[in-house]
């Protein structure tokens, strides 16, 4: 177990993407999946994400929920310095603090655009809700944000990663999700009822079941992951057996 | 206009991704910005998602809540025959309806399976919230579902593009929403400014800023939506003029 005590609760995380590019399908997101398996690691599981447009309420209404439900939230997007970056605000307004020029934010972005270039407009990347730290961003300096459980990163995914990096070692740690996977050339629907029953006998593992298609063949993907690494690797042999039971052959990872 | 009449509120749609693979970064999404690119071209605004477990309480209070938000909801995943394909049951929980046997869908997958590999887990797939209609999966057969404004559609994205191609006839479209794109090498401080006053000329425009790098230039897409191609057009003059202005060169789109 790394971090948290036994008994405890698991930590939690929600992410919160920001931005009608999202929605849109002009921009394919990349900082859910990042963040979901570097959490993992730190033995923080993801329990909901959301993407909502640039509209204040919006954001506001999301923050407060997803922070009453996890233990982490992380929003991506909406803080460089134009018009539709509200992210900053928006959660100042979730926490009913002002949004205010945060002195070292300031300092930062005096040293990296010199004050001809610190124009208003990106003076407002230096405006964070009252009471907040700072996340650095060794990208482009503009610094991630955080208050309470809520972590504000970029959107580029570049910055939000260099971000996270920055702030992971704040963070409280579960014992880390372990991962099994089984890979054969079976269909879903035949070992289903098989691995149903690996499912009833490991209650704590999570069993997922994810089928592909290669070069014309249909296969699954069988995943097992928990935290406890003997019961793990027993589920694992488990569904490898019922995959030689149906005469095929399979790989296994972890 | 396509469909819809004046003076109503356009048509609206949510997505809900189920799937425990999504939040933990094993699986990257590709349903969500197909969606959100499919609708635009209908004239439906996707506004809002989420990403939730293959947790039943979850799916049916996200279904509940988006249902009541959004002229439209897409669900993607969960629709397999293992013990984690749990949609069509968490649906018909959410409008209060048994998940039953449904006929014509069985009679598809008795059709596509022969008696004798259409095994108990396969079954479930011919189980739907009751009074569901079907859309076609010229894919692999096992339908998709329609309950109310409620579409249960696959996790794998071929699949999933499939189905959304069978039922968008069946979609009540607004008027299409339009866009244009200026892209610079300018950094979106320093446009910030007068972007921020194109977007207050024209509220009824949605302009985004997305800033990009490449080959080490920093530059920004200046992306302008809306549905009234004049007013579109006189918003992307207005920011290729700012571009000008900065003396800087520019690619224009739509």
């Amino acid at each position: 177990m790394t971090g948290g005590k036994r008994g405890e609760a698991p930590p939690t995380a929600a992410v919160l993407i920001i931005g009608n590019e999202i929605l849109s399908g002009r921009t394919q997101d990349a900082n859910l999946a990042y963040l979901g398996r570097e959490l993992a690691q730190l033995g923080i599981r993801v329990v909901e994400a959301r993407v909502v447009p640039d509209i204040e309420a919006e954001i506001v209404m999301a923050v407060n929920e997803l922070r009453a439900k996890a233990t982490y939230v992380f929003t991506t997007g909406g803080i460089g310095p134009t018009h539709d970056d509200i992210t900053s605000e928006s959660v100042a307004k979730a926490f009913g603090v002002p949004c205010t020029l945060h002195p070292e934010a300031h300092r930062i972005l005096l040293d990296h655009y010199g004050p001809e270039k610190l124009n208003a407009a990106r003076l407002r990347m230096a405006h964070t809700p009252e009471g907040a730290s700072l996340v650095a961003n060794p990208v482009s300096k503009a610094p991630g944000v955080r208050i309470g459980n809520v972590y504000i990163l970029a959107g580029i995914p570049t910055i939000a990663q260099a971000m996270f990096q920055s702030l992971k070692h704040e963070l409280s740690g579960g014992p880390p999700l372990l991962s099994a996977t089984v890979t054969a050339y079976v269909p879903e629907g035949t070992i289903a009822a098989g691995l149903g029953r690996v499912q009833e006998r490991h209650p704590a593992l999570d069993i997922g079941s994810y089928p592909f298609q290669q070069q014309g063949r249909f296969g699954t993907q069988l995943v097992v992951r928990g935290t406890d690494a003997a019961e793990l690797a027993q589920a694992r042999d488990e569904i490898a057996r019922l995959v030689q039971d149906l005469g095929q052959e399979f790989v296994l990872e972890g």
